[in-house]
């Protein structure tokens, strides 16, 4: 990227009234330099099999072009057109409800050859006719792509055939998978049930995983589509999405994105988060974390709130505050889904950056402000580059295996949840971090790695882990890591299985804590983030210091959290669930041991700290005030210039920061 | 009507032993001049396709004549018989669930041509055979119709012709409805998808408007089957109900029932209401004011409760309360579902005058004051006219599009609870009020109209209110009013659309108020009455005056509710979801502005106050106790006669309520 | 039985390694003396449709038989194998929610003439091939067996001609049934809607009627099969299981416990209940009562619970505790589901005694101490024999229609929790009881019976229930007892039916009650527990003594509860749901006036008395302490040995229990 974009979507077709010159005028006075289109339009684009109409494609390239905004084009492959639908029905996922309903986007059979076949044939069209125009900077392939569940007699037969690939023989499967259990027993491959109604959760999670599979395929093959057409200077695409819980929570678990990623030539993503009083950055930080792992390198925000809900319309400030996050997380693009506010349908409510009357609104003249700072502030700002000692190892098999394999019946934590209670601490102490995921084969660079519920993981990957220990690195490990194998088959060692080894601790039972707290309040948080729930394992430290005893009238024999040193470095376990507090002085203790302490980490939320190195070499650091209360620091850094205001700033200084605003300093 | 009816539903075909003389012994002691039957009992009137059997209609005619009782005939075709649905099981809806099953009523398609010929034929050998039957008053077409979500193939196709004559092309329908969004659009009629699945708010509103048609189309179909065989004097009814909260709580969004009513020479409705502690009288008002300005008429209430459920068996009082609250609305018939109660299948413990053993008990009993003082007071009380200034303006659009489009993601509130919201301090303040809906050309006669919530209006519809103000008119407005056309589109222009000009606002942004008060209290209620909730849209006005502001760190600037005077009259809007106490003084303000306060608001609930004109030209006035104190209150009317005691009544005097209690005043 | 039997199941068909002389001789070193086999296996069994391979059962037999621990060997049939279902989709039980998927156990249509080819099948090979094994001592047909709500068109098929055999017309069908109603008539056989979707009360019930007699036809017809193998001194039996609600809570509404239970020569069951701070002992003295009332005799418990779930792991102490509380109910067995933890599938979080690295932990060495006491104690402790002068009267019929026709709306209680509000208080009391269905034709033996919610109930049992009053018994009614017919028709007589006469009272009206309480504290029980819920009953005494009043401002003229001197006897009668104070207090007055108070009762929760006589003549008593609190008591009982330590107890002397502790004493 060779500068800052600040975005939106634009959805030409959508309009009620001709607007294309009265928008392209207002984005220009908002500083937006690029905007992305067509993902969504396949019905406008051929509105009969084989009959094409891109004249609002290339009236929009064109007069986009005649504006210096460029253009990201995507292929209108996420939702399909009535006619297709009507002629094959077969081409809408059949998933455990049943065959699919016409309607939604995001509801088609993605493996299915009459799909691929018109997807083909509009990917081919739409691309080849635009990928010559000046105005196309480069193409996203469908969006936020995920495999909706799609599980017919045809992926059933691709699942059986992927199975066979797999395993050797019906013996390996049914000893590995447990089918005995139940009579679920398959003794031929002719019998392979339909897994749609399966119990056996190594059974449902390998379809989950099969399904993922079919995702990184699928767009795969779209990539190599438009590869043929792609431009030097363009890139390939593919806006990711997130957990989706109301808003971007963690890990999505119907994607590898490190494996669907590798064939683009950029990570994108979408990004949503609470806002208002709610608004503390997290989610901005952690989907950026995870974009730029992928890759290791810059990505872009496809999609962002501007007003959004009811709920989310942002306070004064606060839109700048996370456009500017964004980039401090190592994003080189901002754009907001969308520009206008939809008059119809169903995402009327999901606003844009301009209400539904067009108007100049609080909002869009926020974004004015953000255009004029982008613009002016992109030599410094782009290609930020940022090197973390931390990464936070996640695993789609482990998520998977925790939904069949849940915490307790009472509680409705999963998976993410766990992740978030680790990695919200580190981003409140302003640790930088990257996400990996079981295919990382070497940990070179890392001091740290934060392994949250590991439930599910080979032994490769834990030896691989040990080692890590055995060289020098610290590894914090929750409850329920090392438990099963990659196939949720759990381990018939003692538990936590090969990582009792540089953990130096092992159990066998396992029980929900009811009134049950740290004994002696060891981390000195107090009475109430003393309590653990939900989880916890009686620990028998082995060769392992214990941090933490549970203080409980029949468990209080047992360990909750261990320390053991190993080799040359340390395995910490928290075999526990516990609050924010305890989970942070944990980790706070582990870093300090790593010597990852340092004057960000003196700061702590609502003052983040993001840093990185620009085209300069020079050390760029954002300080953002995540809250509705002026707050300031010292600056602990040296002299320095800040950006915004072009000012110099020295070491030891005071600086000030507004409700919800920032500063960026350059030195 | 001549006279007071006071009825109830008669099964003689569920009785579990002979009771015909019995019973109608009982019912004479009780006053019972009208008896309902055989709306639902078609499998025992023709037990086999083409074989009838009206024995049990016969001699229930013949001795209900015998003993002085008339009768009102139902067509049995709300429920269907086995036969009908082993022959063609294709009769029954089929709907976005699926295929329908046998067993319950309200569950066939209603525009089945299989189900129309057998209704057909049922309705003809029926009401010819009874219609000359002296006992026979009138007749009941089919009951509490709907469309029961019929969506199965056959409709979608009439559906889709239905399209093709309202909209001259594809091209408008597409862009009206903002069918390229998400790929739905159609460009071909043949590729129309079915409706169930559909993810756009306009179609689904449009479909949902579409089967509110067929229920008109039914039930004039079968009126006027029934008018060939009615003899003069007798009536053609329908007994319409409502939104159903486990009472009937407000406007039925599946049925217009303005439209459906022209056809019948008289409306009914089933009016059913929390009782003991939580009885107000609200619903029996509500229900009643619809009921009646269907036809700005008189109205039968066909079915209401005696002992019915456990949580509503009456406090002696409440069904001598609840009986004439009906006539106090302008009911001229009171009927119970039902004479007695239930020995088997679903609705066993919905109880009616009777228990399962037939014998007197203290509902009954009280039901026997009742029909003596109905008898007595006929002459006085029956085809009350009453004459209101206030209405409310009510829309089945408006209904159906905030179910697509609901205020907030936490929020279980419905386009109903905003009617009632403002409709129920109406009712407290003793302000009599007539509905109207979107049908209503003039306004003549009104000094005020309420709007809540009319979200989805032509334009046409909002200069129609315009002009209402311009003449001199008071709107009430609430929030979210205006804001879509009768499509679902959202207007393009600045909110609140066309009623901007009148109400003298605009917005652009809207919120969910998270701790958001009126600032300074501007109505005095206290603070927790002055917490808004729900929504709250960020008003500037232009030229209104502003009652309230927000007081919000962040929204402050915006104003809350406006009121704008606008040629001759006045335009209230409330822009968000306040308290009771607070949409009550607001009302209470705009209601002194019209001239429109006098005795009846000077008194207030649990004191209610309903008066018209009586046959003799003469004012009666109701005064009802809604509480289980006794009460009293000073008679600012001036002398007269109370009917119950017979008893003269001076001006300036008091008057005594007991609990539950009320006094009729003819002057 | 000759001896205690102290088992588990155990699956060498799930082991992830070779165990099997490992396992056996750990079994060895707790004193497992019996395990459970084949239960669940059939697909390992026979791989192929008529390919057979019992290796695993032959070699666990061999080793098992080789030191010296018996076997009991389960009939495979209640999980269906891969091959079964991909060859023949139809064996699936077609339910409400339509066809069946595979995966789970209990799915299959156990009427299914494809199903019970093959189930004979697989049963004739197994049990032929084992019953001269000389360590097989029983057989255990299927498991778990319900009906899986099988209800596709041949169960239809073969319902209608159950009721056409049951009924001598249609018209004695249509008037029972009530069918008239909405139409449900039904005028020729050929018309006998699916019972899918009915909504009649009586038909849904009738239904589940049949159901439950398609169990009891299933396991007899198994039965008959292992009978022709049987050698002399094997038994057959089969494992009920009871309501779950997470635990064994209830009446098994899908199974007629005391029908089923006939063939077999021994009944058993599986109880799974509470632990930790939440074990009272109640659900193993419930389900012991049960299983030991179907057939006046001792019974196994099949499976129980060893490690269990998080939130069931025992503290220490507590699995003794419960092993031996089964056999103070009668049982001559407990066995564990199951010996290991499992690896893969669904239920790897329900525990058994070892956990998933095989080693000894706490919950297995408990077990060793078990085994070794089970062993020493034998003698004295097996073949318990039990006299109760109470019994609970529960009803399947009653339960269904509790179903159909709920307490009220906002309530969740259903028919069992009615009858657990009354058993529970006899537990605490320390009164045996047995357990006895409407099938039971004489009530010799029994000084009082306990009547919960008896709301559907023939004539015949009514009238038998007043002759018992009548000869001098003691009978307690809960509210909505005698309401209804067997056909789930309400009298249209004065209620509560029949026993009117025995209790003196009569009702017609019953009510929600909403701060209700009785009036003036009349058991002493303190505000909170003086209130009712759920159901109220309007009472008028005719004869009966009032025990409480309502107090209510308009219910309180009306009786809550009532006693009534009848012949020789007395009926007592209570109108509400009362809290569990109050019930405790009715009861115990009845007990007293039955002469059943003596020094058990003077005991009482958390101490539990439970005792009988064993084979020796000697009375023996367990006394166990279900607090975690150490507790101690004066024997009332005089001398005797206690049997653990083996040492004399004198009379009068104070013996001490440690938490979760228990002694038994031989007189």
């Amino acid at each position: 990227m060779d500068k800052l974009l600040y975005g939106v979507a634009y959805y030409d077709e959508y309009m009620p009234y001709e607007r294309l010159d009265k928008d392209i005028q207002m984005m220009k006075d908002a500083g937006i330099n690029v905007v992305r289109i067509a993902e969504s339009t396949w019905s406008t684009h051929e509105p009969q099999s084989g009959v094409f109409d891109f004249s609002s494609v290339d009236r929009v390239l064109d007069a986009m072009h005649a504006a210096g905004i460029q253009v990201i084009v995507g292929t209108p492959t996420y939702a399909v057109p009535t006619w297709m639908v009507k002629e094959h029905p077969g081409v809408l996922a059949t998933t455990v409800q049943g065959p699919g309903k016409y309607g939604a986007r995001q509801i088609m059979d993605i493996t299915h050859p009459t799909f691929l076949f018109y997807a083909e044939r509009i990917i081919r069209k739409l691309i080849s006719r635009v990928s010559r125009h000046p105005a196309v900077i480069g193409y996203q392939t469908d969006n936020e792509t995920k495999h909706y569940n799609t599980a017919g007699d045809n992926v059933q037969l691709q699942f059986v055939k992927y199975m066979r690939n797999k395993f050797s023989s019906l013996d390996e499967l049914n000893k590995e998978f447990g089918l005995d259990y139940w009579s679920n027993r398959i003794n031929s491959w002719e019998d392979f049930p339909s897994v749609v109604g399966t119990i056996n959760g190594s059974l449902g999670a390998e379809f989950a995983k099969f399904q993922r599979q079919l995702v990184t395929d699928f767009l795969a093959w779209q990539v190599g589509i438009v590869n043929e057409y792609k431009q030097e200077g363009q890139f390939v695409t593919q806006n990711f999405d997130f957990d989706w819980r109301g808003y971007s929570y963690g890990i999505q678990g119907d994607v590898d994105h490190f494996a669907a990623s590798k064939p683009f030539d950029i990570t994108s993503v979408d990004i949503y988060h609470p806002s208002q009083d709610e608004l503390t950055g997290i989610e901005i930080s952690f989907g950026g974390d995870v974009a730029r792992s992928t890759k290791q390198s810059n990505y872009l925000v496809l999609e962002t709130e501007a007003q959004a809900f009811w709920h989310w319309v942002p306070y004064p400030g606060q839109l700048r505050l996370q456009a500017f996050s964004h980039l401090a997380s190592g994003a080189n693009m901002v754009a907001y889904w969308h520009w206008h506010s939809l008059h119809n349908s169903f995402e009327t409510y999901w606003k844009g950056l301009l209400s539904h009357d067009f108007e100049p609104n609080p909002v869009y003249n926020e974004a004015k402000t953000i255009g004029r700072d982008f613009a002016r502030l992109s030599p410094q700002l782009v290609n930020l580059k940022k090197t973390n000692r931390v990464a936070v190892l996640f695993s789609n098999e482990a998520l998977t295996a925790i939904k069949w394999f849940g915490f307790n019946f009472t509680s409705d934590k999963k998976y993410n949840d766990v992740v978030r209670w680790m990695y919200d601490e580190l981003y409140k102490m302003n640790i930088g971090c990257d996400l990996i995921d079981p295919s990382a084969e070497s940990y070179e660079g890392y001091d740290v790695i934060v392994v949250p519920a590991l439930y599910a993981a080979s032994d490769a990957l834990l030896e691989r882990l040990n080692q890590f220990v055995q060289d020098g690195g610290h590894v914090v490990y929750s409850f329920k890591s090392g438990f099963a194998n990659e196939h949720i088959k759990v381990r018939s060692t003692r538990q936590p299985g090969l990582i009792s080894e540089a953990c130096g601790i092992s159990y066998n039972l396992f029980v929900e804590p009811k009134n049950v707290s740290l004994r002696d309040d060891p981390f000195e948080v107090g009475e109430e983030q003393n309590q653990i729930h939900t989880w916890m394992e009686l620990i028998t430290p082995t060769t392992a210091e214990v941090l933490a005893w549970y203080d409980h009238a029949h468990w209080g024999e047992y360990a909750a959290i261990t320390q053991n040193a190993y080799g040359k470095g340390k395995a910490t376990y928290v075999g526990c669930y516990t609050s924010s507090e305890v989970i942070r002085k944990v980790l706070e203790s582990v870093m300090k041991e790593a010597g990852l302490w340092g004057a960000d980490q003196e700061l702590a939320f609502p003052i983040i700290v993001k840093s990185g190195v620009n085209e300069q070499g020079n050390t760029i650091r954002y300080f953002f005030n995540y809250s509705d209360q002026a707050t300031s620091f010292v600056n602990a850094y040296g002299d320095g210039t800040e950006l915004l205001a072009g000012t110099a700033v020295s070491g030891g200084h005071n600086i000030e920061l507004e409700p919800w605003g920032f500063c960026i300093i350059e030195q």
